[in-house]
């Protein structure tokens, strides 16, 4: 068998779509076929990258300029790219990113309306041709989610956003798995826990067969 | 006489030029001409900002990338843009700020060799068509400037940086003024504090009239 090389995967989904839960189960799969996975989120993944978030999460009295938001995530982006994910890669562990820059298109373009061309400047400057090798969207409708993530948390100043936003968010998320079907693959998470991981699985499956063939 | 209209002045120089005692200078003398003045700092001058400069200057174990920090100093300027200088130049106020983009491609570009159509990018990003209206370069021999800073106050991050790192700051400013002499007034800031407000006078009698005429 030829040694596995290492992948980036990213999980994006609204929220409630059982991201935590599904990033677990793909991290014990991966491991229980030997590979190294280095499990991340972001905004975060380094100790200078969380701070970041903190800045970002903390509900404030100053209105957020949506520039300083847009541009404080690429920054903690930058950071962790270069302190955590390239060194990862670099070598041969597999990179399993709870979030990643489709999250900046979902949220801050679909969700809060900047102009998406102004994100891809920023996407093009930090990463240079990095991009997720393999990107997992756990899709559900916006209510059904909502429903679950109050039941689990208080809400922070992202949860407190309307369900139109969300809307926006979850349509954003689609249209880029449909114009980039290889990279993405798209999981029902409206159904049970068992038939999400199913589907899960069988893209788990393929990659890594890609990744030893 | 005409109504005054509002200006965006920026302070720039390398350590120990005396920027403080002269933008204290700078503001007495507009506000002894009736002139609302705005005083401010980059990075800085909102209070997100001022977190994230506190996340700039906190010396950390981390290794901080050369993007991060790029990115988190036009993080902080889109705040300061949107929520601090626009508003105060709308309602005619004079905006005066210690540093601004000219010191982060004096610092982050010609200090820590990033490439300055990176730094051009974000500042067309984040500014638009903004730049200051006038800019007072404090200039000074670096050996002379780094006696004056340590005998001041205790080293930063910054300020630990060696000698070459502030002669490729000051050549960068330098080369900055000359490709824009319609914006900078180069200052000679080695002689005595007297010598240098005498030429900071002189620059904002004809800013003063070009604002009144």
């Amino acid at each position: 068998m030829a040694m596995a090389r290492g992948r980036f995967l990213t999980v994006e989904g609204t929220e409630g779509a059982g991201k935590s839960s599904n990033i677990d189960f793909i991290r014990r799969t991966l491991e229980g076929r030997g590979i190294e996975v280095v499990l991340t989120r972001e905004p975060g993944g380094t100790p200078l990258a969380e701070e970041i978030r903190q800045l970002l999460l903390t509900p404030r009295e100053e209105a957020v300029s949506e520039d300083a938001e847009l541009l404080l995530v690429f920054a903690a982006r930058a950071q962790h790219l270069s302190q955590l994910i390239e060194p990862a890669l670099a070598r041969g562990a597999w990179v399993l990113c709870d979030r990643f820059t489709d999250a900046t298109f979902a949220y801050q373009g679909g969700g809060r309306g900047i102009d998406s061309g102004r994100i891809a400047v920023l996407e093009d400057l930090v990463q240079g041709s990095r991009r997720p090798d393999c990107t997992f969207l756990l899709d559900l409708p916006v209510e059904l989610g909502l429903a679950r993530a109050r039941a689990r948390s208080a809400p922070d100043r992202f949860e407190q956003e309307k369900r139109a936003f969300f809307e926006r968010v979850r349509s954003s998320y689609l249209a880029r798995a449909q114009a980039e079907p290889e990279r993405f693959a798209v999981i029902d998470a409206s159904v049970s826990l068992a038939a999400v991981q199913a589907q899960i699985g069988t893209g788990l499956d393929r990659l890594l067969g890609a990744a030893h063939g």
